[in-house]
């Protein structure tokens, strides 16, 4: 088994999350076993390419038997690290940033939402998922004395940048970053995934545009 | 000039709404032109990875001039179709669908968003930047009255298939997928961009994971 201090190419780790996924759905569907046929059906990835991906954690796969997937589901799992639980913020409790508190399942990514931060001050107070929207000048204090680790930020661009190097100095790891400005270049020691919805929006309409040479 | 007939490599489009964010930027600073080396210091890539991109859509780029913002911000644009009124409905107007809804900004991004809809009859009527959320029971009429050809989906995983395979019999030809439901592998000839939050929740995981092998 691989152990977790090894690490894996990032091509395939980019793919572990949807295996991760349609693990999920087959459990909750009560299956025991899959193949690799089975995932390339869901995937549109090729069984062969998903055996090699699935082969670098070592052989859960028996020739014939396929994958036990309450087995592989918790193995990648491991090797995502969702068994931590990353104490998280997020910041800017707009339309997203209170559809994202809402609806993500936190608690079984690896992170454990422990504050919501906005500078409206009519905000404060309110409750998302339970949790109560503090006023953004406690962050500090906030931060000083909880010690989060991730910072999720659903802020406007402007604020971005100055936000980020304070949130760095408090001693945030890591952001889940749905601004437009992009966090990695300048910060190369920290943990970043930008989500920039509008690019993926562009892209959709460049595809919807090109059908039309497929014809 | 790249007439929009050819193609162009998908690493290459992959790349071109980055590009777009940051001339748009650029163009709200009031700036007139940027250079590879500009723009490598926006995006992490390198100026010759740049140039190169830049290059498979004509010569822009002047040696020692770089590149006129506006006109590379029209072209790049007009590439990405954005240009284009593509009718869009969005499914879906929990949180996360209010929240794309109110803050996408469509126009800009070569779509126009005609319609919302939601199975719940308590948000009938209701207002999201200024469209009023509709029964879902209303929508093959409207499609086949209005002829969207985009749909962006924000419901529940379990209703996406049915749901999806619906649509496309109504004359959807792309699809803006917030479901964890893989649209794609089983419909090849419509166009799809699948935006799946918790797989890029669950990468940020493995990041932060791995930041502790760095030192």
């Amino acid at each position: 088994m691989k152990s977790s201090g090894q690490s894996i190419s990032p091509q395939v780790v980019k793919r572990l999350p949807r295996y991760y996924r349609y693990l999920e759905d087959m459990l909750a569907e009560g299956l025991v076993r899959t193949s690799s046929k089975e995932l390339s059906a869901k995937s549109g990835l090729t069984a062969s390419q998903i055996r090699q991906d699935l082969n670098c954690f070592g052989g859960f796969g028996q020739q014939g038997y396929g994958y036990n997937i309450a087995q592989l589901h918790n193995e990648i799992g491991k090797i995502l690290a969702l068994d931590k639980k990353n104490k998280t913020i997020l910041i800017g409790a707009g339309n997203l940033g209170r559809a994202v508190a809402a609806h993500m399942d936190f608690a079984k990514k690896g992170f454990v939402l422990i504050g919501i931060f906005d500078k409206n001050e009519a905000a404060s107070g309110q409750l998302v998922n339970g949790i109560p929207i503090r006023h953004i000048s406690g962050l500090d204090d906030f931060c000083l004395e909880n010690k989060p680790v991730i910072a999720v930020l659903c802020v406007p661009k402007e604020r971005a940048r100055e936000l980020t190097e304070n949130l760095i100095r408090l001693g945030i790891k890591g952001f889940w970053n749905f601004t437009h400005f992009d966090i990695g270049n300048q910060f190369p020691q920290i943990a970043v995934e930008n989500v920039h919805l509008s690019d993926s929006l562009m892209t959709l309409c460049y595809k919807l545009d090109r059908l039309g040479d497929k014809k």
